[in-house]
């Protein structure tokens, strides 16, 4: 009997097809396969490249996200990775599954989507494909540049005794969609930066690049969730990441609306805020420190426990957030 | 009622979703949108990027190609967007969406059909996405490079007086799948040249190159089926394409196993062989002569018809074949 491959978690899946790549996939360029982008050196500088694939029922739902927002989404999460790089984006390219009764008015809007997002983010459209399909399916691949390979955020550069932290505030996007499950998607009361947050993120395009011109070395978008995307850095580093839950930078309108216990864990493991987390030496974090969103201390890199990353209360225990974070191979309908 | 997008082809929705992003189509670069790939200049040359999105069921039947030979056209299909710019490609970026329960074996050969295209073209992984969904799609970005903005391969150059030609055998891989389809794919008889240009085609990546550098700037991959594909190069050069039927190299397996008749409508129908056709003044053609696969001259750019080719047999009659080429989005289950 064949082993269906759903035994598997995506990191897992992800480490069996780049081995089995072999030299097939490109280890030795600058950054390879595993960060949030690959980076490669040319003659006038650094290329990066990145790639996600959006499908319906998986990754997004029709009843709580518009096309629009949806074609918003799909870009941002794509300039986030190389926001997360330090990198600027330049050009799109976008591979579309499309059901032949998705109607053309929707998908007006999700064209909309995107090209508002390109223009918020400073990127263009430079290609695509259109294809036929059962499901909505959106795979974007987004390229970019920076001027030099000493000025990149890596995930395997975290160092003992770096400061760890984050930009503006974390789980709000998580809490607008938890606010839109509760059917209170409606929009213009107080819980309308996180509903915002949910359908409209903004990479930190320009914050990812003064990082990466201030001197910081170590960081990625948080996308899955922040232990766990802090787990990633602290198994590449192969260090330890402890965060101090009363730093967590929460959204107050997420306090307020979802109270505080439910706000922080989402803020740890409810994902697709799409902020930076960075780890550097304090005086190089207090230098970036000028550049919108700010930028929050929340812990410390140790040698104890390489590979794993977790939160402690003030009073030294550790705590464990409800929400685990995001594993693409697992989640959701299919 | 919502109109439903099925109404449109591929052409007319890629127009409007184009007409729709406005500036955020990056309309102004070296090669916009339309073309086999996009193209820009950077300091060190010029870059070029595709995407290609293959669907099961759609593009591809289990039935008929096995994953391995999948996994290599899959990579085949975008290299020979690259090939058709004149350009070298360098990585390429996967989006892969897998059903759970497609077993882990079978990804395994997937990946093995990749790695051996990217080998045997040049090409190396630089990044992936996996994601679950119900249907296998495999959706491919590739880049490349090429030295000089003014060595490409456009569609829009075909110049009055310029002669067509092609490389290689027309219908090859579409006698191929005609094989399989009859249940002769047992692959070690005449027809095994065939089973190979479906199951392995190889872009022609040095012959682009050779010819870009001859000083060709008009030429195309053959994918959706010769006429077709010639009336892509008519439409943007605003010139009319005739070319001869005597005059199309047909693979000579095809016309023993298949007749003539069907070799010819497969030739200029079929698509899929990834040769490269193109237009420019003989004297240049001559000189790109010498590249592996031969190119074929087969017909004429003239000022009639702007934005038609056609097909004439040698006593001037207009010849429609049986096949009339391949519409992502009207072709194949959904």
């Amino acid at each position: 009997m064949a082993e269906p491959n759903e035994a598997l978690g995506e990191f897992a899946l992800i480490d069996r097809i780049v081995e089995r790549l072999g030299d097939a996939a490109a280890r030795d360029i600058l950054v390879p396969p595993g960060d949030d982008a690959a980076a490669w050196t040319t003659e006038a500088g650094v290329s990066v490249a990145t790639v996600d694939v959006l499908v319906e029922g998986n990754h997004f739902r029709a009843d709580t996200m518009s096309r629009g927002d949806l074609g918003w989404r799909a870009m941002a999460a794509n300039v986030s990775d190389i926001a997360a790089m330090g990198a600027t984006p330049e050009f799109a390219f976008i591979g579309l599954v499309l059901p032949p009764h998705e109607p053309l008015e929707s998908i007006d809007r999700l064209v909309d989507g995107m090209a508002e997002a390109c223009r918020a983010m400073g990127v263009r459209v430079g290609g695509g494909d259109i294809v036929r399909g059962d499901r909505l399916t959106i795979s974007v691949t987004i390229t970019g540049r920076t001027a030099s390979s000493d000025a990149l955020l890596r995930r395997d550069s975290a160092r003992v005794g770096d400061r760890v932290a984050v930009s503006g505030h974390l789980g709000a996007a998580a809490a607008g969609l938890a606010l839109i499950e509760a059917g209170r998607g409606g929009g213009d009361g107080a819980g309308a930066p996180l509903l915002l947050a949910h359908r409209r993120p903004m990479p930190r395009v320009a914050l990812g690049r003064a990082a990466a011109e201030a001197g910081v070395r170590c960081g990625m978008d948080v996308s899955d969730g922040l232990l766990q995307d802090l787990g990633h850095i602290a198994e590449r580093s192969n260090v330890g990441i402890e965060v101090q839950t009363s730093k967590i930078p929460l959204h107050p309108a997420a306090v307020a609306e979802l109270g505080a216990q439910a706000a922080l864990d989402l803020a740890l493991g409810g994902g697709e805020d799409f902020e930076l987390a960075m780890t550097a030496p304090s005086a190089i974090l207090e230098a970036v420190g000028h550049t919108e969103p700010r930028l929050t201390s929340i812990g410390v890199v140790v040698e104890d426990h390489p590979g794993e990353a977790w939160a402690l209360h003030d009073d030294g225990t550790r705590y464990v957030p409800a929400v685990s974070g995001w594993d693409q191979m697992r989640a959701g309908a299919s």
